[in-house]
This record gives structure tokens, C-alpha cells and sequence, in this order.
């Protein structure tokens, strides 16, 4: 489908009945583009005016719009895209995204860098999901994590990240960290046999932001660990264009806001395996069922289908369970997901009673088997 | 007091008993420090786990906690503190931040970088509110934004933004529209022989953020208008730091997640009052209890009050309720929020029968008339 020269949001939201539904839907439709009465709005711009497309009811009062806005409004922006989608109505309660125009989302943003293909032939590992572990805890001194690093890598874990807590504290400060880190990984490597990569934690101002990430290539990292919803969904977008080359993993700190609650916010496929995918996400992390946070099952399998979905004609991002899986449940997650996996365990492989390089080294026989 | 070498956080959440509460307060204590198992935590690192300090039950199954964490963790690094202090926990239902270390923030942040006063030398205005209006609706070329303007001018609103929607359209590149604007008020400010301050809207990729903002400095600009949620909530800081001395008014689209869920994310005084102004806002738009949004009177009161406190060390931020205020009713706003207020009136100014000009006259006669 060609979006022409407008694009679909498509909402739900509360009413008691059609009337009421279909002015909440024409409310939506002004906030996010005129934002001004509607009889205030000079004729000759009435034609910038969101459009109402599609309007059913889905629930016990509760009812879904597809509104159509001009893409003049956002004139090639991502951000001023997000303004225009969820600006003001954010702030309203009880209303959803649930769907977005993937032609237009294709046209406007640029997708992951290298994409799940990109990421397996970097690690020349195809047809099996894969495994990724990071160095913890917070106040570890940078040969600690090294050390963590270099066990990890002799077992065989296909990406080592840096947790997302590790910023530039003086205890492992960016470069020292990357520096020994990358070293240790090439050590462990050498045990293994096999490739493991390695995504070093970026934070800080926009400045700080790029100057790490040519640190980090300088320094040999594989990629980087962005957390979208603290440095900006901008900073995506910068390291994708950049000249590094250098895959993102995009982690959901501060995030949950725009996709825990049921009928608010954006449904987390579509916040995770869409947008985050559009804003360049090569690896997009998510809390799985059943660890320590709250999505569903149906929901992760959602995100899972969106970062792997065609109908976004951008590369495809590799989806990242993560948050409390337990390495003796690998089997059962792995058939769920398949093979397009990136497994993220962590504290379950601190917990391993025959320590780092036992658990990493089964948590990879694990994921081999499926080959 | 002092926050010596750690600071607090105050969390609310629910629990059925005490044991429920003091397990999930010590829950968040590690997510949000070492995010591993306690027992896999070396012993020589346990230090940097976070201390639960308080614990107190505060409603029907409701709990409040304080937690300490250590200023190591953050190292200096304003985004690390939004991940330390809410970056996991953001993704789990029914957590809500309710205070934070003042005294710590007025160590880590930059605060505005002139503030309520400074706001009110450049305007010398003073002891009384103060008025703002918005340049709309999306789709105006920069000609017709630049009428406006004038008309508003010329009827003496001491500040003038531009919608938040608008970023570099063709119909009205951000170029062409600051430097139409800034003239139209000029030529406006004689006829009313008081001074106007114009904030254009900036959007885009860190780099463009830094561009336009030195753009809008050059062609005469006053001040910028921020969306903190969308370009990220660093840009306030590069701006705040940068050498144009421009004061930075933020924008809430896009960050309603965090605040409008009464028992998650957090308590609208805090994140805006308290967290916007420590970024580095001047002003801070807020929705108006009894408009288009959902804050109650009460949270309303709480924000101005944070943005105007002594008790953070940094210069105050001017309140700006908006959202829907009719402008027959400020002589009712004006008596609950008091004179240290900036009111931000759109879309009832254009809705006046006598046009903008009369519109802007008697908004401005309102406010002075509280001198």
C-alpha cells in the first residue's frame, strides 16, 4: 500500500457509546495536527487537519480510529513523527497505539545498520538463536569486568554488553573499560575457538554520545548498547548514520511508562519491534514473560514478530528477551521464539554453581544443539 | 542536609503486609544498583548495593520507601542518575516516584540558566503574572505565523512560542520563520512600547538541536522552546550550557506515560517541578487542571510550587499552565497560582470575536492589572 502524501495512527481508546467515540476520535485528529478549535482553523488549512479513517468498536467501551495525517506535518522529521503520533495525547488517559503505517515508517526512518542478517554474519553463526550475557554489577573495577568478560568469551557467548548501568564511573571509566574488556574478550576467544562480540554501554549528551562511540570502534568494540528513552531516540538515528558501521542494541530503561499499561501508551510490539526498529535498533531487548517484569506472553511473541516482520521494509532487528531468564529454561523459550533469537541471560549465569565459563559454555551448547 | 556520598529516592508501591513491602523495597534497592541475585554479588561490592532507608505504609496496601544509592553510581552523569533512579523499576506496574534528594540535585544539575528573574529583567516585568501565547496551527506559511505575532505583539503578551509542532516544514522552514517572526514582533513591541520575547520551537538530531539554536541566537530570537521528551531530556542541558544564553521553555508532549498514572512513574510535581527544572528549564509548560488534560488542582499547585522552591538549590523555573484556559477565566487562575506564573492562552485568544489584537490587550490587561 502506497501512503501517498498521508499516513495512518491507528488509536483505541474509552467511550460509552458511538457519538462519544467519534468525537474522541475527531478530538485526537485536531490535537495532534491543528491543535486549536476547529472553527478558529483558517479554511485554506482545514486540509492539515487529521482525518478519521476507520472507527470500530473492540470492547466493552472501547473503541479503535484510524486517523490519517498529511505528511507535511512531519516533513521527513523521526522526532517531529513522534509529536504528531502521541504529542499532546500522551498526556491524555486511556488512549493506545496500536498500529502504525509501516510504508511511511520505511520511507521516513532508517532502520537498523546491519540488521539480524548483519549480526549473524559478523559472528558466522546462521541457523541456531543466539546468546548474550553482560558484566555486572555497578562498581566493579575495570579488570573485574574484563575478567567477567574473558570467562564469558572462553564459554563461547555469541555478544557480550556492558550492563546498562555502566556509564563513566571512575571505578571503570569508558575507555579503560572498552580497552581491557575487548583485550580479554580476544583472549577468551582464542579458547573458544569461536566469535564473540562486544557492545560497550553509551550515555551522556549528544557530544558524548559520538565521541564514545568512536572510542569504542577505535578501541575495537563491536557495538554499542544504547538505552533510546535516556539519551534520545535521536541518538539512534545518529549512530546509524555514522560512519562506524557499528551495530545498536537498544535496551528499555526508563521506558516502561509508554508500554506497561493496558489501554495507554503504545502496545510494546509496536513500541519496541516497530518504532525502536525504525529508529535504527539492530538488537532491541525486552523484559520476557515470566522473569521479573510484567508483558505477557502474547505480547513478547508480538515484539518478536515485529522486529522480524517484512511488512517494515527496513532490515530487520534481532529481538532480545531478557530480565530473569533462567538458564534451565532455555529449551522452552528457545522453542517458543525459534531460531531469530538473541537470549539474554544474566543473573542466571552469575547464580551457576561451577561459575562463569561452566554456565556460558552450556548456556551455548544449549543454543549449538538447535543448529 | 548533606548528601554526603549517596543521595535518596522515595518510592511508593503496593504490597498486601509489611514483608511484602520490605521485600519489594529491597528489591528495588538491587534493581536499580547491582540488578543481580544478592548472593552473586561479590562481598567487596555489596557497598554499592542501595540502602532501603525508610519504609512507612502510607494507604490501603500502599508503601513509601526511601532508598539511598551511592553518587558513585552516577558518576557526574545526569542521564546515569535517570537510570539509577527509575531506569528498570520503569518497566514494572505500580512503582512511583514521589521525592528525590534535593540537595543532590542541586550538585549534579545546572538548573535554569537564568530563571524567574532572569525572565522577568529581560521583560522588566515585574510583581505581576506574566502572558504567553502560541503561533498556530501547523500548515501556516512563516507569513502568516509572522501576522500573527504582530497582532499579538502589537496587544503586548510578553512571550510568544511557537506551536511545538512546528519544526523545519517547508511551508515554514525554521529559518524563514524566526527571522519573519522576530521582525514581526519588533515592529509590533512599537506600537505596544513594551518588550515581547519570542521562543521559537526547536526539534531534530543532536547536531540540528545545536544548529537552529545558534540560528535562532543570530536572527534575534529571545529563548527557545524545548520538547524534552522528544529530543531528550540532555538537550536542556547542552542548551542550558551552551554560550547563547538563550532560556530554554519546556514542552510536555510526549511525556504524559510518566505522570499521568496515579500510582506509577512519577508524581507530576517531581518530573516536572523538580526534574525539568534541575535539566536546565526556564519555563515549564504543564496541562491546566480543568482543560483538555487530567491533572487534579492539587497536583497543579504542586508543580508551581516546586518550580518556584528554595529548598533546590538552583535558580527557580516559571510554572506555565496551558492546556485549554479560558481566557475569562484567569482572573480565577490568576488568584489560585499567584504572580509568579507565566499563563500560556491559545486557542481561546484566537477564538475571540474582535480578532488577536483586542484578544492580547485585554489577556495583558488582566495580568497588569495585578501589578
Amino acid at each position: 500500500m502506497n501512503s501517498g502524501n498521508s499516513f495512518y495512527v491507528t488509536y483505541q481508546f474509552s467511550a460509552d457509546n458511538e457519538p462519544e467515540a467519534e468525537k474522541k476520535a475527531k478530538d485526537i485528529a485536531i490535537e495532534q495536527s491543528a491543535e486549536l478549535p476547529y472553527e478558529t482553523i483558517p479554511t485554506e488549512l482545514k486540509m492539515f487537519v487529521g482525518q478519521v479513517s476507520m472507527l470500530k468498536q473492540v470492547g466493552a467501551k472501547r473503541w479503535q480510529s484510524s486517523i490519517r495525517f498529511k505528511t507535511e506535518l512531519v516533513a521527513g522529521d523521526p522526532l517531529q513523527f513522534l509529536n504528531v503520533i502521541f504529542g499532546n495525547v500522551s498526556i491524555k488517559p486511556g488512549i493506545q497505539i496500536t498500529d502504525l503505517d509501516r510504508s511511511y515508517l520505511s520511507e521516513l526512518f532508517p532502520g537498523p545498520a546491519i540488521g539480524i542478517q548483519g549480526i549473524r554474519d559478523r559472528l558466522d553463526a546462521h541457523g541456531r538463536p543466539l546468546s548474550c550475557t553482560a558484566l555486572k554489577p555497578l562498581g566493579s573495577s575495570a579488570e573485574n569486568l574484563a575478567e567477567l568478560a574473558e570467562q564469558f568469551a572462553s564459554g563461547g557467548i555469541d555478544i557480550i554488553k556492558d550492563d546498562h548501568g555502566l556509564a563513566n564511573q571512575p571505578m571503570a571509566t569508558f575507555k579503560s573499560r572498552v580497552d581491557e574488556c575487548v583485550r580479554a574478550i580476544q583472549k577468551g576467544m582464542q579458547l573458544s575457538g569461536k566469535k564473540t562480540l562486544y557492545f560497550p554501554n553509551i550515555t551522556g549528551t549528544p557530544n558524548q554520545v559520538m565521541r564514545r562511540l568512536q572510542i569504542a570502534e577505535q578501541l575495537g568494540a563491536d557495538g554499542v548498547l544504547i538505552s533510546p528513552q535516556i539519551t534520545g531516540l535521536n541518538s539512534l538515528i545518529d549512530i546509524t548514520r555514522s560512519q562506524t558501521g557499528l551495530p545498536v542494541m537498544a535496551h528499555p530503561v526508563f521506558s516502561g511508562p509508554y508500554t506497561i499499561h493496558k489501554n495507554s501508551g503504545f502496545v510494546p510490539a509496536i513500541f519496541y519491534g516497530v518504532l525502536w526498529r525504525a529508529f535504527g535498533a539492530d538488537c532491541i531487548i525486552y523484559p520476557n514473560a515470566g522473569g521479573r517484569f510484567s508483558y505477557t506472553l502474547e505480547e513478547c511473541l508480538n515484539i518478536n514478530r515485529e522486529c522480524r516482520s517484512r511488512d517494515l521494509n527496513l532490515r530487520t532487528a534481532l529481538p532480545v528477551p531478557a530480565g530473569g531468564i533462567d538458564r534451565n529454561s532455555l529449551p522452552h523459550w528457545i522453542e517458543k521464539y525459534g531460531e531469530n533469537t538473541l537470549f539474554l541471560v544474566g543473573g542466571s549465569l552469575y547464580q551457576h554453581p561451577e561459575g562463569l565459563f561452566v554456565a556460558a559454555q552450556e548456556f551455548q551448547q544449549t543454543l549449538t544443539h538447535y543448529e
